[in-house]
């Protein structure tokens, strides 16, 4: 197998941005990628969005977005896994280029989520869950995340302030990132006192519905070597995905997230890595509880230790293993489709040393976690400096 | 590169299909492929879809359908590229194999289209053409498909008679598949006859609505020289993609296809052949008209030359290059997420030579194209019988 590295990266504006479409905003996050490697056209494009058909009425994203960028005849291809659509369109950049089926791949993703109204947003964003198990039956995603909140503080004892503390966390990193959609502080009192959305959750809790973009530049190690102009090569060693049963009732247990540890063990067994070896890691906060749960299910802390891991200061900048530095998709927002490459996007400018007033010291080795639904699917990718 | 071979094959039933749901039709399909590979389980799986979320209201189908075959846990993606997903599905899992991030793989296609009514259903095919160029000023595909059409007939003299031809043949084709949604022959009065869609097509130059789902099993070729048991093996030789505008507007030439043209020279490319080297084909004749231009726009034969290719019987069974001998789109039927991999079951039934009453003589290299939109979309795919 051929090895990958990332050569660009880019991002659109996020946030609710009235004045784009889903096609410039994607193409914002493409042109910023490929002038970010220096490159001018790629052999194939892929693209993450959860539900182009329901949030603007338009499929066929692949032909679409390759012309609106001036290179219509490369092949494009939409992919979806619900909001793991991002890193299932890495996963699938990733295998062209490991394949030889193409030297460089532009591997983005893109939601566009404020054109329709918030029951709209909230009918599509259901469509992850199982429309005949779960949808009919009232089921949505704040509640269904309620519910594996409230098991949590059953089984392990976990506190509605360290649930909390997740959120305030990825607010401050939030605050030191231009691209963040929410870049102010807040405080547990601000949680606790937020409204509430699905018992345990606040709205303080839950991330924001985002329009935005994000594209990483993917080429074969040689050909990433010669595009690196003096700043690190970062390398993709390790990609695992999994899913599970997608109706959260069907899986024995809502305290874990099983297809999250299977892509982790799946990603470390490729990269030759394990949770030891980890500098920083982005992983999917759709909902504070689920930071705790991903952090458990990684094998980044052990079972029921995930509440305690914001409120010692361990995964805060500066602590021994930061998480979500970028401010996490609660503070920096949650285009679905584009998480997973947006992750990517933050790995890359992390290993490159480029991130500020954020930037995590010695980094040299990070990890993403995106997943669609509670958890069904999965991908999980580590990100190394090439040496 | 690995290389790639097809050892299992299935399909669904094909029709309106009322007594079953999406996620049935495609187990349905996933497990006579399994039987026929003689696997249980698989490393990945795709799925090609074009809309689940707009025909049945759900997203998520890679975790949905795994779980649903007793499979969770087995990475699953579903990938999109409107009517050529198939395709496009196909090309995700040739690449997993062809890498070496999988052994063997489910390639899939998937659509339930009768749960919503006719109108509801041709928004939902609207929207793998521009939303905003087209779509929202009152364009749907047999206007498209129309405006083809009538441009060949004027600069080729290509008559309605020969178009109705391709309907005629294609439903004596498909009288012959056991599997076909129409299985009664046509005359060339009948179509002429039928209503009026978008002049000059008919209805009987349509492609009809359907439920129904595909499923092939890829395997890297030293694996599926085991699993043969016998059977001749049927190799992957070639896959190429290319894309367009998605408007068709926005085409310098409305009698050509560009992206089959790029396509094809790319899987001949691959696969060392050019379309001499081709004894069948399986293409995407979703509306006559589409045949015809498809013809030309692989290089069977020359520009203007298509509207005679089913006219002089050189297409039909028994004829020098007979295409569509499944019945293609129009008899086979065309739920759209399917077709690009239903046509791989057919070119591997043939090759196999397992194809009964339309099996076609010395068959040993196939050809398919799979194509989304008006062809912004295409896929093309060279299928051999291994030495």
């Amino acid at each position: 197998m051929r090895e990958v590295a990332i050569v660009g990266i880019g991002l659109s504006r996020w946030g609710e941005v009235w004045d784009a479409s889903l096609r410039s905003l994607w193409t914002e996050a493409a042109l910023a990628a490929l002038a970010d490697a220096g490159v001018d056209t790629v052999d194939s494009i892929t693209v993450g969005c959860m539900s182009p058909g329901l949030f603007v009425g338009q499929e066929h994203l692949g032909a679409l977005l390759a012309d609106e960028l001036g290179m219509p005849g490369v092949p494009a291809t939409r992919v979806e896994s619900a909001c793991a659509s991002g890193g299932v369109a890495l996963k699938a950049a990733f295998a062209e280029v490991a394949s030889g089926m193409a030297d460089i791949v532009l591997a983005s993703g893109v939601e566009k989520m404020t054109d329709v109204s918030g029951d709209e947003c909230t009918a599509a964003l259901a469509t992850a869950a199982d429309a005949e198990l779960e949808v009919f039956h009232g089921a949505s995603f704040p509640g269904l995340y309620a519910m594996m909140a409230r098991a949590h503080m059953e089984r392990y004892g976990t506190t509605r302030e360290q649930l909390a503390m997740v959120a305030v966390k990825n607010h401050k990193h939030g605050s030191m990132n231009p691209r963040a959609q929410y870049r102010q502080e807040i405080t547990i009192k601000d949680v606790l006192r937020s409204a509430k959305v699905a018992d345990p959750l606040n709205v303080l809790d839950c991330s924001p519905i985002t329009d935005g973009a994000a594209a990483v530049i993917l080429a074969e190690l040689s050909v990433a070597r010669k595009l690196a102009k003096g700043r690190p090569v970062v390398k993709i060693t390790g990609i695992g995905h999994a899913t599970d049963a997608i109706a959260l009732h069907s899986r024995p247990d809502m305290t874990s997230i099983p297809a999250t540890t299977k892509a982790a063990q799946r990603a470390f067994a490729m990269a030759g890595k394990g949770p030891q070896d980890v500098h920083f890691v982005e992983l999917h906060d759709c909902f504070t509880i689920a930071e705790i749960v991903v952090l458990e299910s990684l094998g980044l802390c052990a079972p029921g230790e995930g509440g305690k891991q914001a409120e010692s200061g361990r995964t805060a900048l500066g602590g021994a293993l930061p998480v979500n530095v970028s401010g996490g998709l609660k503070s920096k927002g949650h285009p679905v489709g584009a998480t997973g490459i947006a992750q990517m996007v933050e790995l890359a400018t992390q290993l490159r040393g480029q991130a500020e007033k954020r930037q995590v010291a010695k980094a040299r080795v990070g990890l993403a976690q995106n997943m669609g639904g509670t958890g069904a699917s999965t991908v999980v990718t580590v990100v190394e400096v090439a040496s």
